[in-house]
């Protein structure tokens, strides 16, 4: 796209009502816009990003036989009242609205209710098991707080995978399935290095959840890491017993800062039995179906990618989650050079790749600048300097030198 | 996909709850879940439809210069107080909720005012005009009554965009533009036959609005159509002045029924002058911006095919919005067989064609009917039968006569 055409300008101040690294740059660079503490509008750079990392998880969600559906934010307090989870005493992050008729609504914090319910159409028998439909939708959470960009919002975007299993075994294996997939995603988005498998508090049917906590100095959470194990364990679960268990020996552990990028959780039958989400197995006994959960929050790991990727100048985007692929930035004024950089253009856009090309009236230096803050991994630069050796000067946004590359 | 692996299944029964011809329907046919009167979830062939008309809508307004962008549902009422809409005195659908601190916020049913105030950021300049954001975002809507299906919802996607001009005339000239677009994604979409530019009522700065009318019986709306001018007006605004002003000769009028499946609203300055979005002119001189809105909601519209593209056996996708291109049915159950048509399943699936394969243990029968009920629109049987052939039969959804094609 011509950057001539992007409605977005980037800003030099920093937002004075923005705390964390994320929510300034990625609002400086007209990706992001603040509507209210915890709610930001995507702009056009910015919704490609999380377009570009939902369409990663789908990817690796449909590989372990995830199916996509799209629930609604409504909720009807009945099925929530079920489970004693409607009441603000026991569940204290709901939003609730009323109909016309003053009967109470809730927005969704969650899906298990009504996805729950939902099932009771479809599963009937063993053979209409194991299933995991899973979404990428809002979720609304009336927190008391938010200051962490969008790392934590009121409203924001969830990937929650649900599993329908017919016995512990199924459920074991399917959950056990799910962390090489979510290494897999979060490593694509450019966070591999930094990711790592820990162990938190459980529920009520299983002794332990596993997060995926991502380092980073601006995390909310503590976790002890064993390096070389590649194993982490919140402060919440940092027992003598659980390290035992999980054989981990306190001196190569180290206590660092960490933001939970997703999670996965066995549910047991906390949900299906009260809701009544049964089927006949194959002697036609009722049985009551395990259920487990897989979130990642797609808002949040955009705005981990920007704390953990950036430097003085601005963004450093990972290949995979970039708005574009390339940045091409003209300095060309005369018309036969402006006609080479079109050309350039076009034949980059053709050959598939996403370009950003800054076709500006406006200095060198403020291109550079949009440049870095923008952060597109790769810029190449056309002017009357490059193209009198026929060439293109290429550079990486996280290297210093730069190469001329023949046209 | 194979349909074996798919969780949901068709019913029956038509859902005693509902009046609509598209809810009954697509409940039927497993593409949808009525959460609550007005609140429906789409499940993974409903959600598919869905995004196959998301797509065409997205294309043709890229093609216009629309640029996507995705707002926040929390609303400010600070920004709506400014325009006069946040009492419910005024605007009477609204949903609204608290923050903990008990301050009230909005759910937005539709986003002129945020977008204005957002826009303050990027638009400073004569240069910076004319720009087109647009979203596929959810709306919500505290409807009295809401028992047409997903063609009328308290909760429902919208594609809004609106438009930002420096001059009436570049206002009427997008505003122009945007009408071949809009019948272009009908005609997409299958509905293009039955489509009609209708003239109805506009705001403040204008004397009419346009509506794209769709004629179905279920339609809540009453127009005045000239099938030859191809042409409607809307009962709201149907006077002698208007029938005049448009050369309508009332004895080519016929009174219909119909669906608005889109509108076009021209704004001026209604919301850019309370909120503040100017621009400085090429004299240095402050103006107001113009601004337009432009609306199509995919779920209405996927329910409006539904209404038009049926039997008494089910619905009848158009090619462009079908969940799936083919419905590849086994009746094969020799091993030999079996792996014939898995073989053509693969060799489609390899062609890239979307195609839903009833590899299911099934009877013909109830295959047939769920075929028909799910409404694919190009049906292809694989069985013994035809395999003695070395052939598959071909049958499209719309059509009685099947063909034997080689396989």
């Amino acid at each position: 796209m011509r950057q001539s055409q992007l409605f977005t300008k980037t800003s030099k101040q920093t937002p004075k009502d923005e705390v964390s690294t994320n929510a300034q740059l990625l609002i400086k660079a007209g990706f992001i816009h603040k509507e209210l503490a915890g709610a930001y509008s995507y702009l056009p750079l910015g919704l490609r990003v999380l377009n570009k990392i939902n369409n990663i998880i789908r990817e690796e969600m449909n590989i372990i036989g995830g199916q996509e559906i799209f629930l609604t934010s409504l909720q009807n307090p009945e099925l929530w009242k079920r489970t004693d989870r409607w009441s603000d005493e026991i569940v204290d992050n709901w939003f609730k609205t009323r109909l016309k008729n003053d009967t109470e609504l809730g927005l969704a914090f969650t899906h298990e209710e009504p996805l729950a319910n939902l099932m009771k159409n479809h599963i009937n028998s063993y053979k209409d098991l194991p299933c995991y439909p899973y979404q990428i939708q809002t979720k609304f959470r009336n927190e008391l707080r938010s200051k962490s960009g969008i790392m934590r919002c009121r409203e924001f975007l969830m990937k929650d995978l649900y599993s329908f299993s017919r016995t512990q075994e199924e459920h074991d294996n399917f959950y056990e399935s799910t962390k090489p997939a979510y290494l897999k995603i979060f490593e694509r988005c450019g966070l591999g290095d930094k990711t790592f498998i820990t162990f938190a508090s459980g529920g009520v049917f299983s002794k332990y959840s596993h997060e995926f906590q991502t380092l980073t100095e601006s995390g909310e959470d503590i976790i002890y890491l064993d390096r070389e194990k590649k194993i982490a364990v919140n402060k919440e679960v940092y027992t003598d017993e659980i390290l035992a268990s999980l054989e981990l020996n306190k001196d190569n552990l180290e206590e660092v800062k960490a933001v939970e990028v997703g999670n996965i959780f066995t549910l047991g039958t906390k949900y299906s039995e009260p809701l009544g989400l049964n089927y006949n197995d194959k002697d036609s006994k009722q049985q009551t179906v395990i259920m487990g959960s897989y979130g990642i929050g797609p808002g949040r790991v955009m705005g981990t990618i920007a704390e953990v990727h950036n430097d003085e100048n601005g963004l450093i985007w990972p290949e995979e989650v970039a708005p574009f692929d390339i940045h091409l930035v003209s300095l060309c004024k005369e018309e036969s050079d402006v006609k080479k950089a079109d050309e350039l253009y076009t034949k980059l856009t053709s050959e598939g790749k996403d370009v950003l090309y800054d076709d500006r009236n406006t200095s060198a230096g403020a291109k550079f600048a949009d440049s870095d803050l923008i952060g597109i991994p790769v810029r190449y630069v056309i002017s009357p300097k490059t193209l009198e050796q026929g060439s293109v000067e290429v550079k990486k946004r996280d290297q210093e030198e730069s190469e001329l590359v023949k046209l």
